[in-house]
């Protein structure tokens, strides 16, 4: 299996990028390495590309997008389907660079790339029926005008992608982005992000082996500070797709007019009503909290619960925090170490913070290097860092309110705005809060999800802009064109 | 105001059909009385038409329609605002016609011209929209097609519309199949009931002042024994609009080829789960249930309790009924007579088994003539015909049942499939009844409605067939056409 | 791959059929022969079924069907894949059957088969999408309603559908009408026609190999005097769905209150422009009219040529149709044997009646049995019932017209009204001729054509009813299902 | 009548800006003059608003926006029809100041209100339906998934939206921005242009006397150093939606993440065939070219006409341009002075620059202030601006070109891509070169125009991101919010 990807590495053991049909490694002669967040060293280099290199990349990926926007819906669709394929065939060596490179527990390792193959299946045959279809519209519909008008409304290619997936699923949210992007006539430069990158790498692969058209698809890596800024405003990006934190918010600034697809930070909170099923709650946050150590853009990072269930709900979340196992991600343990040592700082720092200002460790606070064990917080108060920051780590704040009002302007005051969820029986408390809740989704009586893939996903305010899910993302990634065809009188169809 | 009405009216009092433009007395020389259901007086002479006339009057739509069809979206959305205005008003000999000739109580006779005013105008401006937006189909998105072909789908109209409004709402049904038949381009012939006709006459005659080209609109009238079955299978009818009861499924067996939008009977049930809020359930019902006597085909027609709380909704459903005030139309009374003494005679029967095989009166028996006192049975039991059958009068049975499931499959073994409610607090409840309840609306948390007008509208079963609604009756009233241009060569279009 | 089959035919020899997931044979012991067109030995035998046995196939497809509703639509689209896969692993003795039934040239067969398999997979793939995609509407878009009803309008399944395909594409066009059926959530019964049945009964093998639950699928064979009314009056019966000659009629006229979905006859005139491409327009109407010897719906059955280009027209017409191999299907044949004798009878009687009275025949008369030489016509008069009648064979009459209005008016006379194809080069005429043509759909530049299988595809008058094509099949076999949830205030969704 | 705008006006002479349902003066304590193109004098002051001002501004929206959300969508529309109304009634003196501020055509000036008002209408009832319907999404059509999460999709209001018009319709370009974004639930800031203040500031006044609440729309005024990237950047606009030069650009630079919906500049590019109907090319030419003296975005702005039919096409445009009127706008001419010095300078640099590099000119070169004659030049060459540039103003150049492939290439070789247009008789060029011109839209046989209303309107490249139209404007007012109903278990919606 592993002689699939043989030809990816340079015979110095870093691995090439991708240019227009080509595995080349950069003329800089330098490298960036990828360190392992469970050992600390570096299993990894990649090439350190250089701005002309960049260039030629999008010079590639602009010539060949003409002709691949000339090729027929179902061939697009042949070639995703041919990468699916390719994509489970050769699974595992991918699935094992997550492992190293961000300390993914190994089954869901493998399970992202499956995951990963099933929505380019998905993608393939929504697009082929979507972006087949455009509407019909006629100048009678408008007062004073006589039918002799007919407008066709087609979807088509936005140009060149720029596809910057994050760190948490370098796989998944890569394939959600160049998928569409694909199907959708456009040809895409991807950037992995640093960790990651080597299973990014991997995944294109894929794609290079399905017999894409050189050009269409291509990989850049390279160190941020050189060639970061060079890409997102390079005058040949016709849209943006962004997944990651901060930094997409400069990105925007500076990008100009293109289309912007971006899904920034989270920090969905839980309200939990009176009324609400405790248990299906309380598995819900402790799942929604901790899964992959809470490096999830829609993990449940803040607990908002009404006093008089607070107590009770607290210590059956407590009860399945203490169940979680703690360790190596070979092992599959539920809490495995951050992805970078600066993260773990991070989160550290605002569990002090929290301690200083007074909140109640339910759990101890234990670290070893980037290995944070679980911790719960309750009694947790709006002056605290953690109310409102997103640790994107194993920590998890409960506030408690006295009120559903309370709860939904705490929601609401945040800059953050990608998902909520409430807990509630009740089907018009459940409406109303769904209603009054001011994020891109809100889960009724569920932890917050990206899932399934064909649901739209989308952030307010600093969590992004644009929507996601299969058949927004298609649709964000095409233009609307119309050609109007101007009849020499007016004609009537007749059935 | 009456005088806008003077020209329908023949030198012998009798009401005139309205053919290719010109009001019209039959050749026969008869004419159909209608008796008033309060006074049992014959109020109003109707012509009785003769075959012959249909048939005139069928050549006059078929030879109008195809110039209708020629006429722009909002020149034909322009004479229906044009309607609505001559309605509004002229809306108070319209609504006394309602009140002598089927009982309506003069308030709700004059919201029902109004409401039919404010449903014109809705589908004007719906069917400006919806009717010149189709879809543009590519080749391409089937498997080894080129992009050589390019399909314009357009909805076009069907012909000539047959509109069978039913007594219990002669002008709000009329229009409701009339202004979407029009606007979609249809010539329309209305046979109204033979209760309400003369309300139905009149609101032609606002359609007839609108300025309608001739033909375009024609309203005939006379005995369903000479002229019914021969309207019904015309050859040149192309679809039926029908709301009314069985006669429906008579029709449907012999109509042939054609469309069909039928609204028949519903036996609307009720369920009452333990965990609703059975104030708002109790007032529900017996508004759902007693409203015009009970005489709407979304009436709430069986009350279907849990055990455990039936005991108390039956109590405050008691309560709500004692109040309802028993008279004459003319002084809003809540309930007035129904419609005829055939139905009166229909309604004791069902009241008479009923008592015979056990069910409990919480009200007492009265009637006089066709003046009936509302009627509310406990302890209704599946072997009784009111469990089954509709009266369209003032009765209302409870069953106490042991569970939602058995609620649900009493709903479901009802050869009728209108609409359906559920009551109760608990989201996954209203769910789950909801999904399981075979009727083509369920209500979670209030009483069966047709409205709001946009709302799609539909009965399984034996309640019909097609869908109405504003939106649903203009797409039931065109069908589709398709233009495919194919291309010499493949040409996919760039952005 | 024949031992596939085994199962499917009794020790008799006889075919058996298919009822609540086991292949039976019917207790009347006896079967109806099936007549090959070729050599007019009778080679098949299937079960001449009773009507209990049809009381019985529908109780199990009824009883079936509710369970298949509860199954996810991704499950009953995995049921699909797997039944296209059966098809093309055992296509070949399928495709046989078609040779020997029908007469279909062994190219075409197999094509006939693969195709079919496609359209499995494509349904399958829509209906995942456009059946899972509901409404969601709010009451406030109706003037004087508060945002406080939530309509979710769903597709529902009608329960049991009745499939009825004809002898031409046995095969193709029963998994037009099985596949979304089922992906819909229907329970289907198939009745084959008389020639094509055993082609039928070996698809739905492919059906039942694939697993599908007892009582989804089943196929009832029997002779048309016996079990035919009974099938298509059948109470258990939720939606017809038809293609065939004017047995569609009269089933309409019996049906009830059932959605129709019906394609009957087709008289597709092809008008050629002055200013046409001649050799465009020649070489479809040689492959539009004879191609499956013309017994194609959508076969070019009468050409419309103007005066100023008739004679060239006609010539390059003629020089194709010289080329056009006459002989068995087994040899691929361009013309094989009609249907049946019956069939030929009719066509000879339309030609000798054309003959009498002064058509100018291009070709000469010959016919060998069932086997009939193309036959082409010039200077055929409205007179000749050739002008009006579907021949259903190798014979093309040519009109010739002083104006396009002319040729439209001929088009829009019929009682016929599938397809229709303009020729010409001019954008003005091509859109004013395409929507004068009162036909289901009309071709611009090309012969009239079914497919691709994803554009809709009805016809008008007598030609049908309903619209099929992939998408629009689904829809036909859905009815709307609305749920509102009423809150207990008004409540508006914030961003 | 000019009562009705009494109090827009300070007694200082000077216009107010409208800030919270107040009409304000600034307390700058300056003022900023309009320039008459025509006379050259200062006719209007407006306020010098300070950045401050701008603070309040934004920070009314912000508060009103919320309850304007919660407002039902019918009632929404009932202001803007409203708006419509009194548009209506006091389009006089608006349209007086169109003459004076832009120097229109009185007739012109007084279209575009009355055009404006009617687009009020029509995007109230448009927004009305198309706001009012989401989509119910079940999470079985995903693989894997069970029927056990319904997802309400709904559309919902963006925030604040900050509204920047052109001069050339300053009322027209405003309402089109105003109405969708009102009718969204957004609230508004309008910051009208230099020239056409004026007139925008008379059009906001129907708007306040319509009753609005306080803050849901606001005017600002002042100078662009000053307030102009203080309102573009400024932290509470969620939405940008501007109409003129390049400008935009450098906005969308610094916007950061909000949706922008930006029309910038064009360069019409008209492709003549060599079978195109000349007369009908011609005059849509010299309409095309020289409306409103060639200040209009979608202005032909290059003519490539095909070496054949060049000479001929010239002189029927030449004659058409011949009877242009040169001259006042107070009397209708046809050619009016353009807007300002500066563009009467920059258009004389473009035309100096084709004279130097040869081009042929068929009118004089005439020049009086700002008012210009019109220029036809034909023989131009791609190494002249004139190619390139956009005028705005009465300058047409004609390049002639060897073959359709040269004319598109031209075309796609443009940094602008807001529409284009060929005339040809031929369908398959026709769809050809529509499908190969890269322009936001392509109008077969007619010049460039944004209209019908209704029809989608976008640019590609240089020329803007997003699409108008009133359908597309009411949905770039909106974002998309999901509702995830989770249930207890896996439920079928059963018919």
């Amino acid at each position: 299996m592993a002689e699939f990807y043989a030809h990816i590495k340079a015979s110095s053991g870093a691995y090439k990028y991708f240019c227009n049909g080509q595995w080349l490694e950069s003329s800089s002669g330098k490298t960036v390495p990828v360190t392992n967040p469970s050992t600390l060293q570096k299993d990894y280099q990649v090439q350190a590309c250089t701005q002309e290199e960049v260039n030629n990349v999008f010079a590639a990926a602009k010539a060949a997008q003409l002709s691949w926007a000339k090729t027929p819906l179902w061939k697009r669709a042949e070639y995703l389907h041919k990468v699916a394929v390719l994509m489970r065939q050769n699974a595992q060596p991918m699935a094992d660079c997550l492992v190293k490179e961000i300390a993914k527990p190994a089954k869901d390792a493998l399970t992202e790339v499956i995951r990963s193959a099933d929505l380019i299946d998905y993608t393939a045959e929504e697009g082929l029926r979507s972006l087949g279809e455009g509407q019909l519209l006629t100048s009678d519909s408008f007062p004073g005008q006589p039918r002799n008008k007919l407008c066709l409304v087609s979807k088509v290619p936005l140009g060149v992608v720029l596809c910057i997936p994050p760190f948490n699923y370098p796989v998944n949210l890569a394939v959600s982005k160049l998928a569409p992007s694909l199907m959708a006539g456009n040809a895409v430069v991807l950037k992995p992000p640093s960790q990651g990158v080597v299973a990014g790498i991997h995944m294109l692969a894929c794609f290079a082996a399905a017999g894409l058209p050189a050009g269409v698809v291509n990989v850049i890596t390279g160190k941020g500070s050189e060639i970061g800024d060079f890409l997102t405003t390079h005058p040949a990006v016709n849209c943006i797709s962004f997944t990651g934190g901060d930094t997409g918010i400069s990105i925007s600034h500076k990008a100009g007019m293109v289309p912007l697809q971006m899904e920034l930070g989270g920090k969905d909170a839980c309200i939990v009503c009176s009324d609400a099923d405790l248990d299906l709650a309380a598995s819900h946050i402790v799942k929604g909290g901790f899964s992959y150590s809470g490096q999830r853009c829609t993990a449940v990072k803040v607990v908002l619960a009404m006093q008089d269930i607070a107590d009770e709900l607290v210590a059956k979340v407590h009860a399945g925090v203490a169940k979680l196992s703690v360790g190596r991600p070979e092992d599959n343990a539920d809490i495995t170490p951050v992805v970078s040592e600066a993260s773990a700082n991070f989160i550290q720092g605002l569990v002090e913070d929290a301690r200083e200002k007074g909140a109640q460790f339910l759990t101890e606070w234990r670290r070893e290097n980037n290995l944070i064990a679980p911790v719960l917080l309750d009694h947790v108060t709006p002056d605290m860092r953690i109310a409102w920051e997103e640790p994107f780590g194993p920590v998890l704040p409960v506030l408690r309110v006295g009120s559903i009002d309370e709860a939904v302007h705490h929601c609401n005051s945040s800059n953050l705005g990608l998902q909520g969820c409430v807990f509630t029986r009740d089907i018009n408390t459940a409406m109303r809060v769904s209603d009054a809740m001011q994020t891109g989704t809100v889960q009724v009586n569920a932890a917050p999800a990206r899932g399934p893939d064909h649901f739209p996903f989308q952030g307010f305010r600093d969590s992004g802009i644009g929507s996601q899910g299969i058949k927004n993302s298609l649709a964000m990634m095409t233009k609307i064109k119309s050609t109007v065809i101007n009849l020499d009188k007016e004609s009537y169809t007749l059935g």
